[in-house]
């Protein structure tokens, strides 16, 4: 399946032929993990060594503020953990871990948000974040926002402030970003819920 | 609790002064994730931007092939992640995400491995890795290696080589390394298990 109902958006501030060539790697699977989705995978384009380094210029070319006023980054587990620390290393900042509950030694602090079925907890460590840091939380994908709205609430939570999200991906229609509430962000790219 | 249990081995090709500082971030949690285990967090050492930047010179410094005997560099779910796409674009290299079982979507290459309790499944997408491909695998930590050499059958069953293992620490008197065969090995850190 062609990716043409993907639309090119931050992610052209690298060239469009670059950003062709990244959009070309993302897999359409039907059905995956279930019955009606459209499930989007970009394991390729980390698996293809040129699309890596695009994906990587990107997000920084689209960062939604400019990197002096980002103290740290936050990524969520798993899938945010493949491009946010390399983009904190990049910028000379650290990452702050925000990963599923139980996997932090103590002290912690937690967030439930809801899932489409049940509910699900993030944590970061209660000192990753000192007070009065600008933090930029990345993950790959933004659809209803909720995991991202938790992420927000760790960062306020342990004194920090919301320097911005960064998405390499935006379903839309979903209202995601809106839902976040007032803060600059950027998605590389767009594509149908 | 100082971290003098700490041994700096691959890492001191970084200098003592960095090694020492990076050190020093790793926090030593005792009874976790259960009563008897020692855990080390070094999630305290990406939080630090300036560890950061040490971990990853680090990393490429010890890097137990040359990096043009590598094609790509393939990390395990979820601390591999952390650290594997930043070094793999550093070197110019493509990724490959070895993930636990359910969430690649098809097709896909699985192999199973004993824990302690159970067992455990990993996959990588099966074309993620082009056939007679030199493939670094890398993870946070070695203890038995049955993780490792869960991944190291994954790079065989899809066709590719495994060029070495990068670990960031290594738990010493488990026997993990030798666990793994013959292959170039490197680990920045290794403390008691």
């Amino acid at each position: 399946m062609a990716n043409t109902d993907i639309t090119l958006a931050d992610i052209l501030k690298v060239g469009e032929e670059d950003a062709q060539y990244l959009v070309s790697l993302i897999r359409s699977v039907p059905n995956f993990p279930k019955e009606g989705i459209l499930f989007r995978d970009f394991m390729p384009v980390f698996a293809d060594a040129r699309a890596l380094q695009i994906l990587m210029r990107a997000l920084e070319a689209a960062l939604p503020v400019p990197a002096d006023d980002i103290d740290a980054v936050a990524g969520l587990e798993a899938r945010g953990f493949l491009f946010g620390p390399a983009l904190a290393a990049h910028l000379g900042k650290g990452f702050v871990a925000v990963r599923k509950a139980g996997k932090l030694p103590p002290e912690t602090v937690s967030e439930s948000y809801s899932l489409e079925y049940g509910e699900a907890t993030i944590e970061v460590e209660s000192d990753a974040i000192k007070p009065g840091e600008r933090v930029l939380i990345v993950d790959d994908l933004i659809a209803t926002g909720g995991s991202a709205k938790a992420a927000r609430q760790l960062v306020t939570a342990c004194g920090g402030t919301v320097a911005g999200f960064s998405f390499v991906m935006e379903l839309e229609g979903l209202d995601g970003i809106a839902e976040l509430g007032d803060y600059p962000t950027s998605s590389l790219l767009r594509m149908p819920a």
